[in-house]
């Protein structure tokens, strides 16, 4: 486990009690997020993106079409920051003031480099396949030669990280507990509903266990 | 309505027929979303952060500390990027290629200013805590003045914007349809579960009709 060293770039200022930056729970963060939104910079101007990513040790991995601006901004060596965002609930205090919501959310910093080659090319599709939907990778035509060709896989290392958090219910001033207003959190998560086939898929294919599984899970 | 002019800045590039540059489909996009990311640029890095935020009109509010580091940027007029992202489905197609989700994205430039004077900052709470959630203004405590005070609003004038939509049923090659894989969608919401009161809220206080009714709707 790493903790990364606070710097003007990844202290968490405001409440700075919910900082984090051990590389673990940061972690943990990352792989919980489904997307993440990507932050660069073009000719002064600050863009964000949201793309699909998968963690290996201490690298972030993005992919995309060969011609993605995105793409080749990272592999061109820039540095971007990465956001993972998870809202957890709304939290509903006595006062205006401290209504909040629950939310994990990891920032991370970092210079990217193009994976090279089309076994390391390969691996990475893999990996973003199974972090997709764990048991996939084996129950799809693999990539072709062509369609290898037009993705691009670039590595961001992480540079520096933080993360913040807040659970729990409303922090309200003691003052105003007696007030008659309802009070508590109402949990928010991300659901997966019963999957809809394709219109084409013939009948004869059942829904696969690991996908079975998977929503079961997450209903 | 109206149609965003398409630049380097807004065009989308890949998929270019995913594209949508209207306001009224853009502001959906941004109206269905409880959280944004922010990007802005300090000494030439990206930055980029998760925060809640309100539309009036072609304006998007943020609120904060007066002290927060994103607020005062905002606050000083420098440019922003605000990208608001629904993840609506994972989709599984017959080759690892063609696997996508299908999302809802809005990418909005301007720059902010503060919103100033105590009636317009009130205001603009009220409008953050309709949104989060409808008919909490009038069943809460308002501000006091000390926390008006601590509280900064922007408002960020919309210069361009674009949004991207995939959704829909996977789009394999002609060639694979007759794979024997498992191919359709995993729909995706965000659900939110029975409302967990405080540990100190009295038994008297009952969970109030708006919010029982909230939860119906997104159970």
């Amino acid at each position: 486990m790493t903790t990364f060293e606070r710097s003007d770039r990844n202290r968490v200022r405001r409440v700075p009690e919910r900082g984090i930056y051990d590389s673990s729970s940061i972690y943990q963060i990352v792989d919980d997020a489904l997307v993440c939104h990507v932050g660069f910079v073009v000719d002064g101007r600050p863009f964000v993106i949201p793309t699909l990513h998968a963690r290996v040790d201490d690298e972030i991995l993005l992919h995309g079409a060969t011609t993605s601006r995105l793409i080749r901004h990272v592999q061109a060596g820039h540095e971007v920051c990465i956001t993972f965002t998870h809202v957890d609930g709304i939290v509903l205090a006595r006062s205006v003031f401290h209504h909040s919501i629950n939310y994990r959310s990891a920032v991370l910093f970092g210079r990217g480099r193009l994976v090279e080659g089309d076994e390391a090319t390969m691996e990475a599709l893999r990996t973003f396949t199974e972090r997709l939907l764990p048991g996939r990778w084996d129950d799809a035509r693999s990539p072709n030669v062509k369609e290898l060709k037009a993705t691009s896989v670039v590595a961001v290392t992480i540079d520096t990280a933080s993360a913040k958090v807040r659970n729990g219910p409303p922090g309200d001033e003691e003052e105003d507990y007696d007030l008659p207003y309802w009070a508590g959190v109402l949990p928010l998560r991300m659901a997966v509903s019963e999957p809809v086939a394709d219109g084409r898929l013939p009948e004869s294919v059942p829904v696969p266990g690991y996908i079975r599984e998977y929503v079961k899970e997450r209903e």
